[in-house]
């Protein structure tokens, strides 16, 4: 069999990996996909580095469009990023007719579905299993793995960048800006981490598990996000010793009433597996009704597990090149005429545990007080902690741990409790789960 | 479109689960599938039983060859068990044209090839997710899921009975005898547990991961098998004090000179997240060459679970029905011509660390003489601990840990320590992995 033909598109971090992996593992891959799958041409700006990189054999051209277009291409693979000429590249890419692989969370997350519904007119594929966790091929188990359930949620750590600072955080009890700045230097964050450190990167993620997990379109921009930047060491120690810790989760339930998408700081007990995935790794916790708890875990970025997932696609795409597209799985997992309009929740809808701490100025009734607000809002207590200031101050800190409660009601109890004079700092407020 | 219809054989535990979650979740499964999954037969003996259980819609034979050569019927999902009658049902099934699902791995472990090999040449799908760590999409992750990857080695808690009973005995310090008894108690050991606590049930699951990690024809036959029916509390507790849990592992390792297939007892490292895999659970770590270490995790038995994989096999199979067949992924991963001729290598020629106890004469020289004895036969020491026994007999007990070495050079090394006047016991050994 002819082999197949690959455009690269952005022959960068993961094209780079991209490339050395289907070469390097040429022979393996063509036993699997029975059929050699080469790179022919590639689309990069910077000619001549890439000409050095990639050899004689392959033709390099500076315009990526060209690429695109090119009737000798059967795959174009998009790995430049960004959103609006990465839109128009696989706009352009689907238009030829030729099926398309990326990498690229943030397109997907807000042109998804125009994404989609053009290469189903056309009758292509789009494939990108490496635009969420790196080389955890989650999208495959909640796509094709977990068909039998009904999913419940999915919980995932699914930015590395932030798991390490966290990890790092909490061992070495450093804070946040301290930690960050060593992540730099390490290579982990970006010099403009913005989209990691605030949780934009995991809701980009999480609004694609979201719609493959209960069949509703891509909705990036309902989606809650709240990142690492404003948390503190000193809740990173509470939530410890009250048997916790702290991860940067992305979180997507479905309600009778509609779909919690949500990424927070979230206490986590500390006995489950996925509060111990430590450092740059990823992990994603799916709930099915029939299957319960399964785990994902492994490298969710970087230049070799991120290619492991754009080749796996290659290998489907490949093996289903010609097939009718009835015989593909589809794009979010459920056929698109079945996809279902349950809307995603506001943040004030949300169920959630909550973990509240405040201080309070240490005079009798304070405590009843706080209880009575709690109480006229429908929230119940879990457990509770006094004690006094790490700093010195003057007072008592109070934590409290709350069952499930709305979060319109905890907003309400928190605008209480603020307005009272005996408490002297703002109202801390994170999320917990239980994950079980 | 009209329904596919699946011949159920078997309606006991995994078949009622199968029969619930297909008729519970009908709507879901159909929105992914693009085609309604109906059960349309059942062959089960106990007909009445079978029959109050799916109702009057579906035909109940006694006779599941009837069902298995059903012109009605398009796929046969097989979950009688056992490998004699399993074998000539899937074999009947085939030879008619239908598509087979099976969770049945010991059929598979002993019979894979021949069944492989007739599905191949009648054009039809055997698919078998089911068969290995229950609802864990594996089989999936490793044949499509990380196809980019030169896969390294594999290892899994694949038997959640065994998985079990080491949680127990190192969580309560509880013997094995008392353990078992509960566990049969519990229903999560049979009342003849031997596939189980032998580590034969992991054993067939094995082969078939290693088949599909490596592209070899499945070779249970050649597989080194010990379970966990001689493993002491003691050595429980002494592995703990090492920093290390002992877990029933399958390891399936690619070497220049073949393949490792074993299934046994093994220190991890207390601190990697399958160590802390407990009670039933099931956990499959896969290390690739690109993808680096991946780890997958959730219920390896029971009714809804395994029903989960079989389901999803299902919608595979309906989803490629009529495709070509080289549309479709291979059985074991690599395409049938392209399966490599890799010797499965004996115990002794495997590489691993170890865990060596043994109790000495307390008097002079006698480190010095089992130190001699690991050097003459190439095993370096990682770590040696020397304790009074627990038991309070006389003598010292003595426990090495050592570096990666050939498992022959150990059974030298421990016939010559066996020899020595001054070993008063028998050389407990247990192999170590580090797993990163």
């Amino acid at each position: 069999m002819e082999p197949i033909r690959v455009g690269l598109l952005g022959l960068g971090i993961v094209g780079g990996g991209t490339f050395k992996v289907l070469e390097r593992n040429a022979d393996e891959i063509a036993r699997r996909a029975g059929r050699r799958i080469v790179v022919t041409k590639v689309g990069e700006r910077d000619v001549a580095r890439a000409r050095a990189r990639v050899g004689a054999d392959v033709a390099v051209e500076a315009d990526a469009f060209a690429v695109a277009r090119d009737p000798e291409i059967d795959i174009v693979v998009e790995l430049i990023g960004g959103v609006t000429v990465a839109r128009q590249l696989v706009l352009e890419a689907i238009a030829n007719g030729k099926h398309v692989v990326t990498a690229n969370k943030a397109l997907l997350a807000n042109h998804g579905n125009e994404i989609f519904a053009a290469a189903r007119e056309r009758g292509v594929m789009v494939a990108f299993e490496a635009a969420v966790a790196g080389g955890i091929p989650i999208i495959k188990a909640i796509r094709e793995g977990l068909t039998a359930n009904r999913i419940e949620w999915v919980a995932g750590i699914i930015n590395g960048t932030t798991n390490f600072i966290l990890s790092e955080m909490r061992s070495r009890g450093l804070p946040f800006e301290e930690v960050l700045a060593e992540a730099q230097r390490l290579g982990y964050a970006e010099a403009d981490p913005t989209f990691d450190i605030e949780g934009i990167d995991a809701a980009h993620k999480l609004t694609l598990l979201a719609s493959m997990a209960f069949g509703i379109p891509v909705q990036f921009s309902r989606a809650y996000v709240e990142g690492i930047t404003r948390l503190s060491s000193v809740d990173i120690r509470h939530a410890e010793r009250l048997g916790y810790r702290i991860k940067l989760l992305a979180i997507t339930k479905k309600r009778p009433e509609g779909v919690e998408l949500r990424v927070h700081p979230t206490l986590v007990p500390a006995g489950r597996l996925i509060a111990n995935v430590e450092g740059a790794m990823n992990a994603v916790l799916v709930n099915g009704d029939a299957v319960g708890p399964t785990l994902y875990y492994g490298q969710g970025a970087g230049e070799e597990p991120t290619a492991s997932a754009v080749v796996a696609d290659l290998v489907d795409v490949t093996r289903l090149d010609t097939a009718d597209p009835g015989h593909r799985v589809p794009h979010l997992a459920f056929q698109p005429e079945a996809l279902a309009d349950l809307p995603i929740l506001d943040i004030g809808d949300v169920r959630s545990a909550y973990y509240l701490r405040l201080r309070v100025r240490d005079q009798p009734g304070v405590m009843a007080e706080l209880a009575r607000i709690l109480a006229d809002n429908q929230i119940s207590i879990n457990s509770m902690l006094q004690q006094q200031p790490e700093d010195e101050g003057d007072g008592a800190d109070i934590i409290f741990l709350t069952h499930e409660a709305l979060e319109r009601d905890v907003d309400n109890a928190i605008a209480q409790m603020q307005a009272l004079d005996v408490v002297t700092s703002d109202v801390t407020r994170l999320r917990m789960e239980q994950l079980a």
